[in-house]
């Protein structure tokens, strides 16, 4: 199933960009877990839009209401189920697009699949709206992972040809910008600027990191660390690749070089690097779990685009109007952390049901 | 389920490296369908140890015995077996290793995971020899794929250093060494053959690509293409990165550079571009899937290494014996092709019950 | 996961007695679908409480929003997600309930399982009231297999030790009272009438038929249609039995009177008899699937009740106040209908898929 | 998928009556587990064919080989596999049925499914001979079970007009004829011997208690301890029914007589009686689980039946040759507590994943 996450937990994503209300169900929470709501939506409002001048215009309160598996804000063991109600939507912006799909948008492929049927107003289902629904969930998980001594930190890592500092280890969510150097961020931000003032977007790489986690999270082969993550984190809209520690610089590195050293620290055992992100086998191996994931720039531009009218079947130009961000990578850095929190939760359930 | 991949198919792999059988049970296929037994020797081949100067001299026969689902060479509807004896087994060379976990491996994390009740001889489950089942499974995928026009082509993109021509869009499967240009396939096995004889091993960069897919394929959110893949990729052991079409290098790129503008050819929508790899929304938009996954050097390697003696729970250092390629990256080459196989004829399965 | 059932499709069913809502999402029905708002609200009034004498006199509109998944009527390809509102909700009926658990009901169990966090008010969602989004989601895949020329029905085939004349292949749901013969009926509801005034309760026992079915539906082994029908219909709270064809009579049966011999009607293979109930093997032969399940009688009753004080751990008796049906049989016909609607749909699906 | 069980664990059942092998794999056993050889072949003895008077002349040695999985008789964590060469195979007796169906067989059905490329030598994947893989994988279970208190026997309750003695709570395992009286226990006998000594079979009742359970297994809805029973309980080829506790019968009743009263004994919660059959709103009560489920007359009878020639599409007359049992229920007692410990072992995990 599509929308659909998790085997201890099984987390369900419904709702469209124009829909009456979109939210989540997410079943699997154990009962008696407590939920900070106040934690929860400065969590939310990390994705939210409409805050600041590299985001969308469009504002939504996006405060999700649970309608269900709740007893004040302590889980009773079943379904959890969230709603945040669709207020400021506006279908005609996007009439044109139902004939003209928009390059790098899901408009053509929803299309094809659903044979015409899709909903196409504001992307639908395929909206980075839905990635509000993914938060509730994730927040969640990584709230409950945060009192297990498990942290989830992700920042923006580069902006176009920007590169922040390498070092990341703690926690920037406090920074409106979630840099680990201001200055870099800095210009960051004049990228974005100047590809918004250029009717254009731009694109960029976010760093995430999980501490605290025990060893022996994982399963082998098809439910590893890495692909119970990259399952999660691909259903970020505009996420192209992932790798975890080195990564693509392990092509070219030497095995004496990658291999990280076993090392007795505390009486524990950890390694002098961490190339290998934290997972071996995947599972994990008690040092920081660690990824990149690369977002294309946002597709929808200001500047006129080739596209094609399917009716007439034909080539002919588009100017994609509405509100759309020139830089998407701010707001995903939540949507990063909760995916991740969602995978890594999902295992540690696994993990402490085999303890 | 840790070794379980698919919802229209579903394959189990199962086995340690120095069990008595390993093996595959796919589910799924459609009755009837009929399986070209050369034609499967024939990719197994491709990733059989002990062919050549860059592979360990581990020599088995890895033919598969079909012990259900078969009548002849034709499925009959129900569960699809196959085992492969392990016969050149030495458990032995690893008796030290259950004390001395190797770096880069999954000794220490699948001691801490099954508490010490693993098969740690020869890697046990996280073998990569388990990928001659996934091969099996990958292999029976394809060639079904293949009659449906649909073709899944991998090649050496990078070893170390080298980097192989760029066009890639036909196959190279009947070169000995899997790259498009012959001169950079020297150069490449010179790396190798280098590593090698300084008793360490090298990295590099598979790339992938499939034709001849219908537009539609896959699914929004969890369920996209991409995600289907990277599930399937991230089983092949030594895999630590993967993108999707301009990938990690879309972080530089402007929006109106990386959306790949719509055109119309003989009557067709195709993209002038191909950006997405082929994905867009997670749905196939019918250009080729492209994807490049980052594989680690090989952990095994003669060189001394550091490691901890688990009983003493002291630093130790520790020298690999036993038979171990310098270089994973070509047998990684058919895996690479039946990950992408696997997802992609799951992905094709559901896509036709659909229409 | 608990509250979640399918294959082709995926059901999540969400909600407690009295939490802000109740509701359903459902994956998997094909985009395009058409969906008869009449007829379904039509289908849910069938099950509504408060219509009648014999059931309880709570009275909700029960009528869903659909806030997801929908273009008007017709379904957009993405999940589909509907919610009722809890209003007439008086939670204060329940508050002793909390520590003097009924017998018959889930309050002991729950409160073991959930660690004391469940919600136990109305018997939270181990209530009837689940049955509501239940007839939702069946209620759909009613019509939409009804357009495929696949009808299900379902009657009161006994109440206490009056039973229904036995044969039944068209449709009572006009009835108010859903049985064959309404001399029987008038009796039937006279049993129940008469448990009422005593302060009691009484069971029964449900026919349901599918006919117009395709050959080849339902899989071996575990999915077989007899497993994937008894997997819906014992989510009915009060059923505890279940028996297909000749069912628990085959157990005093010859193999020759038993088997249904087949014989050629208008160049079609049916069968003489029906005493397998439509299926073989798990799969469907053409004929009527055909089944019963057992209701057990209302646990709420109003007579005084055995049942332990679980602070003060010792025995005590229970009063029931509050609002149930005498009888649970009537309301439940049309929940079997949804449970069976739902377990064909899905094979129905999944047989789709391999023509 | 068709052969698969499990949430927890995973169970994939391969192979075809007259396939090279048969055989299971189970995932999720807890590392660590000890299996004790002995008593599972002592288990599967119970099923197998050929052992006196009322069973198929069939002899298979039915010893599994376990090829994956195990360390010594220890589970290391990851899948386990074990096959079962089939080497008493006498095709040719069945060349005929490929063309005239077998009444009350899947012949016709597996036909229809699989558009004539099944495997129906010996019924193919839905001949009994596959409900030794269950037992295998059941048998596992059953012991592990055991070792945490945990006791699952099943006997026969019903062959023909014959009842067993009502009361059943211990083991009647050692018993060559599984019943508690041994005067009824002949009574059965000479049903079964007159049945076939007129060429024909018959039915009966088999009765399943679990005793020493924990409170809390199972889950509301479409999981509850009666669905999960259910749907492992109903992959036996002959079962036609299923009630639990008082099942059919409770239709006759009235609440206040079902209802059974909590009682404090030893400290603990008990019912005084247990209608419920040890199942409150899916969740285990701690009473013992209790259920039957009827088993319908050998379908292959020496006895001439009506059936068609699939070829020439007209009636005909059938006779089978071949081997068969007279009455299946004798050998399907082990199956039904193999059925049962699939699902209770299951649900315990969850459970322990609960605690």
């Amino acid at each position: 199933m599509s929308s659909t996450y998790g085997e201890m937990i099984r987390l369900t994503i419904f709702g469209q960009s124009h829909s009456p209300a979109i939210g989540m169900t997410l079943e699997g929470i154990p009962a008696g877990s407590s939920i900070d709501m106040e934690k929860l939506e400065r969590f939310l409002a990390r994705r939210a839009p409409g805050r600041n001048a590299w985001s969308t215009p469009r504002a939504e309160a996006d405060r999700p209401e649970f309608v269900a598996g709740l007893l004040g804000n302590v889980t009773c063991g079943v379904p959890l189920t969230a709603i945040i109600r669709n207020t400021d939507t506006r279908s005609g912006d996007y009439e044109e697009l139902k004939k003209k799909p928009r390059p790098g948008h899901a408009d053509l492929t929803a299309q094809y699949k659903y044979h015409g049927f899709q909903d196409h107003a504001g992307g639908g289902h395929f909206s980075g709206r839905m990635t509000a629904p993914l938060c509730i969930a994730g927040g969640i998980c990584r709230q409950l992972l945060e009192k297990e001594g498990v942290k989830i930190m992700a920042r923006i890592a580069v902006i176009g040809d920007v590169e922040d500092e390498s070092a990341f280890l703690t926690s920037v969510e406090e920074n409106e910008f979630p840099v680990v150097s201001p200055e870099k961020g800095i210009l960051m931000q004049q990228r974005i600027e100047q590809a918004r003032e250029e009717g254009d977007s731009i694109g960029g790489i976010i760093e995430c990191v999980v501490t605290g986690l025990p060893v022996g999270l994982g399963d082998p082969m098809f439910h590893g660390m890495e692909n119970r993550i990259a399952q999660a984190v691909f259903a970020i809209p505009a996420v192209k690749g992932l790798e975890f520690g080195a990564g693509f610089a392990a092509a070219r590195m030497r095995g004496s070089e990658h291999n990280d050293p076993f090392r007795i620290r505390d009486g524990k055992i950890v390694t002098e690097t961490n190339h290998a992100g934290g997972i071996l086998g995947g599972i994990t191996d008690g040092m920081p779990i660690c990824f990149r994931a690369a977002v294309k720039p946002t597709p929808s531009i200001a500047k006129s685009q080739q596209s094609v009218d399917l009716e007439a079947m034909k080539e002919t130009s588009l100017e994609i109007r509405g509100r759309h961000d020139p830089c998407i990578v701010p707001r995903a850095v939540p949507c990063m952390e909760a995916a991740a929190a969602l995978a890594v939760y999902d295992a540690f359930l696994a993990y402490k049901a085999q303890q």
